[in-house]
């Protein structure tokens, strides 16, 4: 996936060339982390990392962009001649894509020198922030739904042809199992799907006609659009007739809903095709669903075999961005040791974590995951200890973890990318959903409630907040000095 | 603007191969107009025209494309053969991109063959949903800081690389002066700005330090941002050195304010800058932008020169999608006569308008636009003579436009492609955005409010409204006959 380097906020480049010209170029540690889970639910599921890892991997200028950066009148040659070479050499350290996340713990670090950690900040937010979200979406319809069968069809009300095709990369991760975007399909291999629209039905002397030309057409896909004039008379009559010439020759059909009480339907539909003998025929719905109508109609025990999700999920409706963010953790010294920095802001809530930093899951066998605890890296965090849990924020607010409360605990960052370049194998997208499947099993539902959902505890280390605390002061101390 | 023809979904392709292998590929027209105004506001910008056209004209399957749908195993070779050599022929209708719009009326019409007119609707609907929700929230915007001076910062949040690219442009052409976005400065000649990060400033032994290297740098650009300590103590302080630093240099500079109370900080800031005799520095403020949260600074008449707004921009915030369709309105008949279609439904309102449309404005030299009229487009509609409004759905609602209330009626519709080229020339971006303004000009501003808008009326000619009801009638007798 090439894209061009310009993809970057214009004030990173000025940055940029403030650093190459007063050869201020330190190597860094940037943390990415988000502030408050999406949807009112518990969680966000870390998606884009891969996609991310590919565009990294062939970053550069093309001649064009160099052109167009020297029409500017703001570069310099040396500059310009210093980005027309640029490769991203960096390296990446991530949690693995697909993990069940949560607010403000390290989901990525890039270690690398400044001026490319600037460059490359847009890029990693808009893929990280926006495929988290979706996913996020996503696996919210599928508990939702109950783990039944979702289509993705949002590419008509995507952001962009481009936010349509992450949209359905990133719904696929987060459970759905089709995409209508055929694009999607090739470069992403989804299974594609689609049933007919209301043209198709129009575009003929009569229903019945239509719905028999498709299903002589496709036999083993035969999903009938039975609103286009009347769902409960010609459309569930002509489907009836279409459904028992099918099951002559061996085959099924399907239905769709797109309009009318999705509620009521599917329960009337259901009966009329169970009364011909068509017990195997399938219900579709689709219209404008969101996870809360899923949700409703799961529990309503509404017949329904599968939906169409469009527009709520590829833009996240009415949440339609995750607030990641890019932060500075540490920087080299001129002894070549990283020195952590954080940025303090007027509410402590918002100050981040300094270092390079670590997530550790504690779980046990029988309950799941219990806790996160953001430690420094080169902390060693063994089994078997008490680990104290310091709330992020709330100074006086901390609990223990005696080691016969968990069984395991695992690092949740990994290297990803050395020196610019992959470590490792590209998994596949069914093997991200699975993973992600795997990691929502390990959590109680009680963290996975669509609404008023248990707050998972995300704490800090006794070292990282001792380090925070002092960094604080001596900031505070500078400040009044007035330097 | 090269875009793969895969951008469509599914089921496109799969009613196009039965329309191909059935020989059932009559002319036909579709309209594509949006239900409801997003927002909670009165009207939408209508944007995206001149990059759907060029997608359009561009738009083929590669010979991957082909690849990759014959491994679906669901496609016969004559079918992927006439996809292979496929380019798009149609005549595309539409508002001029810019225009002022609302509800129900056609915004634009494909004529073209059936099969072709299908491909094109994910494409199509996804361009100009979102480019035309994006133009209107940049024009909310602009309306809420009464024409200030708005940056578009939304690279970091917006949906995908092509969805950030999309919105840049849309932004702009609503009001947006400059962008973020380096590529959407290459691709559409935007102007590119920028001020500096917080990390610019960490990576500094100083913040004096680092707002002095910036100033030395970009002296005619010069905006510190000064939240990263401490805004009203160190913050202030240092930009006020640096600032007489730079007017001794004959320049000027301005500050930031990311954070805070964005109605305390600006007052006391600009006192001090006053006071200073940095009279003419000037304060952009950023953080979460809305369009009622700059409404009310200004309201309030807090001193802010310009706007760095992202995230609700760019993905629309709390509303994500327009919702825009696209439906047969016409199909040829055997005798070469274009038979009008509409699709019915169970509800009046969504029943859709049939037979190929033109929507004239009607508007006086006082008063301005007054209200549009869908009428036939065949319909010979001139000046001087007295016509009749008919309420697009309550039936028995219509009034009467007398000669003497307007001055001027325009058609809205133009031919903008013939044979699947561009006719005329493409406006750029800046002559968009112009119209954008004039358009809005000619509204009273009571249509123009952030909520509880006036709303502007959008009728039905006589011949429409008849034509609409015999359909009506007709259909309804063809599903009581069991048809």
């Amino acid at each position: 996936m090439q894209i061009s380097a310009l993809t970057t906020d214009f004030y990173e480049l000025t940055m940029m060339q403030g650093y190459f010209l007063n050869k201020h170029n330190p190597n860094v540690v940037f943390d990415m982390f988000y502030r408050t889970n999406p949807f009112e639910g518990g969680y966000v599921i870390f998606a884009g990392l891969h996609e991310l890892i590919d565009k990294l991997e062939s970053l550069c200028f093309s001649e064009e962009d160099i052109a167009y950066l020297k029409s500017l009148g703001k570069f310099t040659p040396e500059f310009l001649s210093y980005l027309a070479d640029y490769h991203f050499s960096g390296d990446l350290y991530a949690m693995e894509e697909g993990t069940v996340v949560f607010p403000g713990e390290p989901l990525l670090r890039i270690h690398t020198s400044l001026i490319e950690a600037q460059l490359i900040e847009g890029l990693l937010l808009n893929t990280i922030n926006f495929q988290s979200l979706i996913a996020t979406k996503a696996s919210r319809m599928l508990l939702a739904s109950k783990q039944g069968l979702l289509m993705e069809f949002g590419l008509r009300r995507a952001q962009g042809s481009d936010g349509a095709l992450s949209a359905s990369r990133a719904a696929f991760i987060g459970g759905c199992q089709v995409t209508s975007n055929t694009l999607a399909g090739k470069e992403y291999n989804i299974p594609v799907a689609g049933t007919m629209a209301h043209s198709w039905i129009m575009s003929f002397q009569s229903e019945l006609e239509s719905f028999r030309a498709y299903a002589n057409l496709y036999p083993d896909n035969t999903v009938l659009l039975i609103d286009t004039y009347d769902t409960l008379g010609s459309g569930i009559d002509n489907a009836i007739i279409v459904g028992l010439e099918q099951k002559q020759k061996g085959k099924k059909i399907g239905v769709r809903i797109d309009s009318g009480d999705l509620s009521y339907l599917p329960r009337v539909i259901r009966k009329r095709l169970d009364a011909a003998g068509l017990e195997d025929a399938t219900i579709v719905v689709s219209n404008d669903l969101t996870e809360a109508i899923v949700q409703t109609l799961v529990l309503d025990g509404v017949p329904i075999d599968s939906w169409g999700i469009g527009t709520h999920l590829v833009t996240g409706g009415s949440q339609s961005s995750l607030n990641g963010v890019y932060k500075l953790a540490a920087k080299e010294g001129d002894d070549g040791h990283f020195i952590p920095t954080m940025k303090i802001s007027n509410s402590f809530e918002k100050t981040t974590n300094p270092g390079i930093k670590q997530v550790y899951r504690f779980s046990d066998d029988d309950a799941g995951s219990i806790a996160d605890l953001i430690t420094l890296e080169k902390e060693k965090i063994t089994p078997g200890r008490t680990f104290v849990f310091y709330h992020p924020f709330a100074e006086a607010d901390f609990f223990e973890m005696q080691s016969s409360r968990y069984t395991h605990l695992k690092p949740l960052i990994n290297k990803q990318m050395e020196g610019g370049k992959r470590i490792g194998k590209k998994p596949n997208l069914q093997e991200i959903q699975n993973y992600v499947q795997m990691e929502l099993n390990t959590f109680h539902k009680s963290y996975l409630r669509q609404i008023n959902p248990h707050i998972y505890k995300v704490s800090l280390s006794s070292k990282l907040k001792k380090l925070k605390m002092e960094l604080l002061a001596a900031q505070r101390k500078k400040t009044k000095e007035g330097l």
